[in-house]
């Protein structure tokens, strides 16, 4: 039995993913079950809710050669912790591949778009499977959950084409007033502690030379609501600090993206981190937060930058 | 401009999915150009002529970030040297997962299935592009070769039904007939000289420790006249042990493949290897050669047991 799973800290895309790609295998007569690498965000719970779903079981610790596919995902550092000692069959992903290698032929399906909901749809189109109302729920909300309703720089084409596709058949008649929703369950972050809500989207990036890193972590919020989480300031910069130390750190940056203003203010942490942000994007730090105006994308328009910054003369 | 290439010392596969990939992202609307990383074994000469089609150009050293599309491989021994260099941006293959990293989202289309001609007709088909006869042909003859018509276990339904759907277009009514010419234009080895012989198609596999690992060099001749082959059997064997001498190798093996019986009779350069394949295989050798019976595929059922042999103890 393949074990399908996404990444950890989990967002709408992994869980979505693993569901519908573990459907559709079994549709193809592969016997396939979907996990989960960690707890479930709020706006993921919630479309699970409106679907009346259950989680996906949190991935037990597997034997060696166990079978799995991974999915929004391929780098060992954001997957199970011996996944080089497991039998990775198939990967369907969106992101640059990392350190993953294979014993045998697998089958491996990544495209540049914004989306793993996005390559989904693809392989049930050429599959010449039917699209259900659940499958295109769970499609179309990690399709807007991974693109903010279109507003990241990630969004490709073939987002917007698959969304259109799967809305009527998702039941869905307002999209706008759906991915509204999502965001706002999203935001409704009530009393989560500080460092949780630090680490519920949040990785460590390696920049510079690759035996002797510059590591820093780099977590994002994003909310209809940045107001709330500016309220909590103190408290996230209280474990920011924490992680620093805690995890051995040379940065820590946490963004606070505003959804709906598709904007961008980010926790500076201390002069080491505010000196890097003004070199990089020529930004200033006033109370701990430097405005980065409409960078929201992590994975475009942060890391790619800070890379370059840290990367060795050659 | 995209440069699209198959692996060095290339096989029909390798020249047939450069030509036919770089043909059908040019029809999407992607420039890109076929090339070769080495000169074109008999039967792919046979292949290219029988087409009037010339072969790819060789390719030349590009810059760093150059733009690439590999094809039928995707580790770094088997591709041009400064890869590591290159921006990585598709890969269609049937191979393991090896070492590949790449720094952006790239394409990935990998299946295990017998051939990349198999998996490019799914892509002409995916995209609703009609295939044009000159590809049928080039994927058809790619599809024989790398399944010895369908002989090789590594022979899946899909290459049937690709080779089935696509000999109409191709304009060829007999299979078995133009199969038997292709292989019998690669066993005219003529005057080939014996290091050349062993060098067709021949890696370098890297067993057990990765840090100190064994490594050991295999060649493969797949011939319907296995005859001529042993004739040379003196002049091939001081090849090998030049290539052991040079490569500074821990073990060489040179399997002669009778393609129509199925058979594979491996020539064994020392002590060192009859011990190891008396291990492995528990087959002896008589006057250095070993009868390796129907295992046929280096891929598939050589190297996966040396691989296993050499396997340092966990």
């Amino acid at each position: 039995m393949l074990h399908v799973f996404g990444h950890t800290n989990p967002d709408t895309d992994a869980i979505s993913a693993a569901l519908v790609y573990a459907n559709l295998l079994s549709r193809q007569g592969v016997a396939a079950q979907a996990f989960r690498l960690g707890e479930l965000n709020f706006e993921t719970q919630f479309v699970l809710k409106e679907l009346g779903l259950e989680a996906p079981s949190l991935l037990p610790e597997l034997p060696a050669g166990a079978a799995v596919a991974l999915v929004d995902h391929n780098e060992s550092a954001q997957s199970t912790a011996n996944l080089a000692q497991l039998d990775v069959q198939r990967v369907v992903d969106h992101h640059k591949l990392g350190d993953l290698t294979t014993a045998a032929p697998p089958y491996l399906r990544f495209e540049p778009v914004g989306c793993t909901g996005t390559i989904l749809l693809k392989l049930h189109r050429e599959a010449n499977l039917s699209v259900e109302p659940r499958e295109a729920k769970l499609m179309l909300s990690a399709i807007l959950s991974d693109t903010l309703h279109f507003r990241s720089p990630t969004t490709t084409p073939e987002d917007r084409e698959a969304a259109a596709f799967l809305a009527p058949i998702a039941g869905i008649q307002n999209v706008e007033e759906y991915a509204l929703a999502m965001f706002a369950a999203k935001s409704d972050l009530g009393n989560t502690p500080a460092d949780t809500l630090l680490k519920m989207d949040y990785k460590v990036f390696p920049f510079g030379d690759p035996v002797k890193p510059h590591q820093w972590g780099i977590g994002v919020i994003e909310t209809t609501n940045p107001g709330y989480v500016f309220g909590r300031q103190a408290e996230l910069l209280a474990a920011m600090d924490t992680a620093k130390a805690n995890d051995d750190l040379n940065g820590v940056l946490l963004s606070v993206v505003d959804i709906l203003n598709g904007t961008n203010r980010t926790l500076v942490l201390s002069a080491t981190e505010e000196k890097v942000l003004q070199e990089v994007f020529g930004v200033s730090t006033h109370g701990q937060v430097a405005d980065l105006g409409q960078r929201i994308s992590r994975k475009k328009q942060i890391v790619p930058a800070l890379e370059k910054y840290f990367a060795p003369e050659s």
